[in-house]
């Protein structure tokens, strides 16, 4: 019979994810203390400050139950705290998981998501300090992630001026391509090797290149794709006093989700710009600056895009081919708005 | 009609929350970027190492919803955490709070926890730098508090030896006396002026004083009270690698408990040392430096009582007033068994 966290209890629980913890993660120098007492202590390093982001999923609302298997949700979560370090020009360093979980769910899945948290932090060399877990009817993940960057070296959205282009890495829409999928699709097993689900599913980050990006000193502003890229590019707007042009041609449209979008008959360039978490990065700079981070991009072999510009309006326009200006309303992509 | 989170959408909600962090929380000097972007930053202090602690609390499994305002849940969940870092004998910096919130929640009590946040981290010089709301079924607070503490100086839990005294700030067992008040008459308003109600709706912390007490070099090893007595001094223990002997004669019981345990007829040890979150503090020390610790609770106004000794065994034993000891099972609060 499946063990549950019921037959285990929260303290053999606890053991078990120290136990994978502590075999399967790494161990940075500077932690003095991890798991298991009130509080974690690491000891900073001269020069650098302190980043902190946190981010929760919850069940239903951010994922389908029964869809994506603990390990991948794990992966997922992990990777949307660490795109936002890697979208300030940082490097992660540790991770705090609180867990909500009900008391019938299957140790192994709780094991699956901590290895995927793992499997996302080690190539980092960043590692979980601390956390708890606790009964609750609606599971939720919630991560606080701690990394560092050069003192006066962070990112911001607020920095953006008109003028300004707005570059963007890889293709956006496919993380909504892919739930699409499996919403228009329920059932079919032939999807889970399909692209844009794992896109979806598991979704990557780019925070290496955020960091490479940050450190040239060219990039004004930077956010990651969680919203989708007009809301995301909204937020720099909203932060920097600006407006922005989106040109339709050059925002890059990723083959599997012309595809898709065909099959499923939806607007292919509503999926690339509307509401998506890809986790790719959207930065701004003097457009003199464009070939500089494209060079760094490219050393990476990261696609970095020029996909529009920064002007001294209040919205977002997207311009399409004709030279035509249509305003974007991403104001509608407001969660507990009924 | 009562406004709710519906109502004003996600974005709204959030401006609101910032209006009010930004006009009625401090601003500490080391904060470099407060909400508002991927991640916040702050500069740490040479010399300190920086401690980090999560805490949740999830609706109907540790709060009564309907029983508790948004203010005092605020205070309370705050206020586990500033014990956390103050059991480590730090000092509280930062916050990031996530919520997971019902959609026809009412704007005020959200407004309301979060004034309950402010309240118990101004006096501290501490702020909220970031967080995040998103919709659940099941209503949770998760909070990450980040501290700091010199360097080295952290008081751990491990640190207990075989002989050390084992000290205990204020009284517990009353927030469990007033949970069990609340369920046994519901409905009663005459309850919510009664003190020991008060203790668990709205407890308070000794972060000052273990702070304090960390500052004389004299703990061995330190943990605040939010399992219990016994549960507690048994994290203690087990970390140690020790056990520990409570003198029953000698552990403080508030009178009002002592009143309400007759009243419900329940044993007032069994409320003492059982399971009950009162946010004390427990610390070990070598014998000889009793007297100084008690001495530097003494100017903070914080009755501190020696309460047990800390041995090789392995378990906790109960001494009676005749010299019998009986073994603690504290194990039986685990939460998640069945």
């Amino acid at each position: 019979m499946l063990e549950t966290i019921h037959d285990i209890g929260e303290f053999g629980l606890i053991r078990r994810i120290r136990t994978i913890i502590d075999s399967e993660g790494v161990k940075p120098e500077g932690l003095s203390l991890g798991i298991g007492d009130d509080a974690a202590s690491f000891l900073p390093r001269a020069g650098r400050e302190i980043l902190v982001t946190c981010d929760s999923i919850v069940e239903a609302r951010h994922y389908l139950p029964g869809v994506i298997a603990g390990y991948d949700l794990g992966r997922r979560a992990m990777t949307s705290n660490i795109s936002d370090i890697g979208a300030m020009g940082g490097s992660p360093l540790y991770a705090l998981v609180s867990l909500g979980l009900k008391g019938e769910a299957a140790v192994s899945e709780v094991e699956g998501l901590y290895r995927g948290f793992l499997v996302e932090l080690n190539p980092l060399a960043a590692c979980i300090i601390g956390g708890n877990v606790t009964e609750s009817e609606t599971p939720f993940i919630d991560i606080t992630l701690i990394g560092e960057v050069a003192q006066g070296k962070a990112v911001r959205r607020s920095g953006a001026r008109p003028g300004d282009a707005v570059l963007l890495t890889g293709a956006t829409g496919r993380a909504a391509g892919g739930l699409q999928l499996l919403l228009h699709r329920p059932g079919d097993p032939g999807l889970f090797g399909n692209s844009l689900v794992r896109a979806y599913l598991a979704p990557s980050h780019r925070a290496l290149f955020g960091r490479a990006a940050a450190a040239t000193g060219y990039v004004t502003a930077m956010i990651d794709t969680s919203d989708g890229l007009a809301g995301d590019l909204a937020h720099i707007c909203e932060e920097s006093g600006v407006g922005a042009e989106l040109f339709r041609e050059a925002i890059p449209i990723d083959s599997g989700l012309r595809d898709a979008a065909g099959d499923l008959g939806l607007d292919v360039y509503g999926l690339a710009i509307g509401e998506s978490d890809d986790y790719e990065l959207i930065m701004t700079c003097d457009p003199r600056h464009v070939p500089d981070l494209k060079a760094e991009a490219e050393s990476q072999g990261v696609p970095l895009t020029e996909v529009g510009r920064i002007t001294d309006g209040r919205e977002i326009c997207l311009v399409l081919p004709g030279g035509e200006k249509r305003r974007v309303d991403y104001t509608s992509w407001d969660h507990f708005r009924r």
